[in-house]
């Protein structure tokens, strides 16, 4: 870092909040994906005026800049990957107004995602999305990973509950796009657009979202399976019962023995397949619908259906469900996970290319996910200092991405693209559709100061996994 | 027309759609806001192929292109203010494919709202977004306006519907955006940017949307109020209550008189505002809580309470708020039909500035509107060749706008901005927050032929209502 660039630096933002040691800069050099990289200096600012005069200078010195949030990214977001400047926001986090009459939220983006639905859920109001980070991740980086989490089915995603935003643009000017309405029609839907937009874009450092009312009571029910497709077509007959339920789980017979070993819950290790079905809303309804889905599930082979009797044998249903992550991260020291999503028609489809890709490269590979939107969680187990085992590794998780954009799927449903699938946004996107996101990234930022490295691939670059 | 490009059109489109008589081009001069614009040539694309070519020939000559689907639009989406070509979307209306596994709809431009709703409710699914004018509008039309009508209080807009669509870029590209699944954070959301976009961004040759199961059941009261203010705090206790209504209608006594003038429906023409509230869903919960919507506008001081008993007696209630419309048409020769949107806390607050606009300036002034979500429909019944009073029409809006924007909310809920909002745009959005959305123009469009004269107001253009 040059000096009169840290000088200016240190006009803006005192020098407690301007991080300039090894050590600290290292602990701010990776996310929950692959790759380190060492910034130049980390900055906390604290109001978005500060955020607008770095961004300002960014671009007068062309120092790449990188917002970041809780980094429990899984697809490199907030990886500094040419240097530069990380913008820790965590101490951007005091406001939290619920506003009841209106049914929003108001929030810094450094407030964490589990604080919203605390806070939300205290005045009998419910902000959906629910990223498994939650308790961890800030609402910041949610929205500008557009993460969502098992209720996208009935709920929709983070999108879908963001109305209004501050961003700080990627020159530098602060804005405002939407607001408290929930119609809005006043030119481009900017606030979706930066929602998602991975931090590429522009800095949010205030969010509006829309909340609703807490559903009065839930139900939830296990069902075992024989057979995977067994499952698939429970799922199906559900949904076109005319139920839509808040959640609806799958994990493959890895995933079950994977949980069991860990932490016993006396799932049935033979199954194939277990699903977990949350119906919410009024009490009557609910108890009605769970039962039409115990009864579909049976009908469709299911070998064991369990209806949670009491709030505490809910909790039992989801430890299953929420052993998952600790119990794979328990099977090796690598562990890759992806979020390729299909058409849920094409779920059992996408189980058997599953199947046939672990088989050809011989992988430790087990699913799980949110079967009820199509959004599947293939989660490779490796080690990555095995050269040769990451190879395969590698190949494998392209040809993922292959099985689900040829079955009319994409590459991430809510992890991000990052620069984990970089070299595959063409094949999804074709030529022409990468081109006009291009050209909205320069029309944008023109000088690539906002997150570079991400989301476009570089020319030549194939690689997803290993990035040597 | 010069020849030459009459020619290379005719090489595109057969004859007997290109469209060049004066009659023909007269038809295709309005829509139903104010203006009328010659366009020079009248074009029926069959394919997004045709659409392509016809783009990148309006490159190569800068011919302004005008998309044109039932021209129902009341903010000039449609209008060809610079001559040019339109291109009527209605022959692009032969997929309309259900797929009830996915819960999705496929479907052209061309085909009308309203078959897309009874196709999807056909086999017990549901598509929310209603406009008032979805029996004539075309499904194309309300994405690119992203109009939305009375269930985006529970439901969301237009937009939380489209999740993937295949666009002809101003350039002439035909990319495709989204896909089949709810969740995909594949690069930006280039989906929701081009609905609402107004025709600005590029042409929607087929579109997927999302449906849901279809309610079971659902119930209807219409409640009368001695005072306005009581009616805005019945929706606020209802909304604070958990009940989530699919709709919640207000009329005030000018929109009742008028009612019951036109087609006399038993409402009393003394009761300073009426609500109609909608619930949906499970057969037992819609009884509960209509039961608990009736007792709290009880509570908050309402006059009478009529709830439907059967299909016949919700009919009815209906009746009485699509009577609004063509009753106010009746008041006079022109009627200019405002969307001010605010936050729905500010409902009273609003009513009573639009009550001091219309004294202001002494104008027939109507209000009706979706209170539920803060839109409200301000309708100004005047005559359009009443120069004077055309004058204090122009002051009376530009003051409606004002008070919308001041109260927390935006120009246009659903109408969109067109040519009639356009003046507006920076009071709402700041310079920064206009020129982010002019940058994003000018990459996508770079020799501004996708329906130039919207959205962006012209150097000095400050009428909104006059086009003199």
């Amino acid at each position: 870092m040059k000096k009169h660039v840290l000088e200016q630096i240190l006009a803006i933002v005192p020098k407690e909040r301007v991080l300039l040691d090894l050590a600290e800069r290292y602990s701010y050099s990776f996310d929950a994906s692959f790759g380190q990289y060492l910034p130049d200096v980390v900055i906390q600012p604290e109001t978005a005026q500060e955020i607008s005069q770095l961004v300002k200078l960014a671009n007068q010195y062309l120092i790449p800049v990188y917002p970041r949030g809780a980094a429990t990214s899984l697809s490199g977001g907030p990886l500094p990957v040419e240097g530069g400047m990380v913008l820790d926001m965590s101490r951007m986090n005091k406001k939290l107004i619920i506003d009841r009459e209106n049914l929003l939220a108001i929030v810094s983006p450094g407030v964490i995602t589990a604080d919203v639905h605390k806070r939300a859920e205290e005045v009998g109001l419910f902000y959906p999305p629910d990223p498994s980070s939650s308790h961890v991740s800030t609402i910041g980086g949610n929205l500008l990973e557009n993460s969502s989490g098992p209720k996208g089915l009935k709920y929709g995603t983070t999108k879908e509950y963001v109305i209004g935003l501050e961003v700080v643009t990627p020159t530098g000017e602060i804005i405002r796009t939407g607001g408290k309405t929930v119609k809005n029609v006043t030119g481009y839907d900017l606030t979706r657009l930066i929602v998602g937009s991975e931090g590429t874009l522009g800095i949010v450092t205030e969010a509006i979202l829309r909340l609703i009312p807490k559903p009065l009571a839930r139900k939830t029910l296990l069902a075992t399976f024989h057979r995977l497709e067994d499952s698939g077509h429970a799922i199906t007959k559900i949904l076109s019962s005319g139920i839509l339920p808040a959640a609806m789980e799958l994990m493959d017979n890895a995933c079950i023995r994977s949980v069991e070993q860990y932490s016993p819950c006396g799932l049935p290790v033979d199954a194939e397949a277990l699903i977990i079905i949350e119906v919410d809303g009024h009490p009557m309804a609910v108890e009605e619908e769970i039962r039409i889905c115990e009864q579909l599930c049976y009908e469709q082979g299911a070998a064991h259906v369990r209806v949670a009797q009491n709030e505490s044998e809910r909790t039992d249903i989801w430890k299953a469900r929420k052993m998952v992550s600790p119990a794979i991260t328990q099977m090796g020291p690598t562990k890759i996970s992806e979020d390729a999503t299909v058409p849920r028609s094409q779920i059992p489809e996408m189980m058997r290319r599953l199947a046939q890709i672990r088989d050809k490269y011989q992988l430790n590979l087990v699913v799980f996910g949110h079967a009820g939107d199509g959004n599947l969680h293939p989660n490779i187990i490796t080690d990555k200092r095995n050269k040769e085992e990451m190879k395969r590794v590698e190949e494998a998780v392209g040809e993922i991405f292959e099985a689900a954009v040829s079955l009319g799927g994409t590459l991430s449903g809510e992890h991000g693209i990052g620069t984990m699938k970089a070299p595959y946004m063409e094949m999804e996107l074709g030529e022409a559709g990468l081109m006009m996101m291009k050209k909205l990234k320069q029309a944008w930022d023109p000088n690539h100061i906002m997150n570079p490295g991400k989301i476009f691939p570089k020319p030549g670059q194939t690689r997803v996994v290993l990035t040597e």
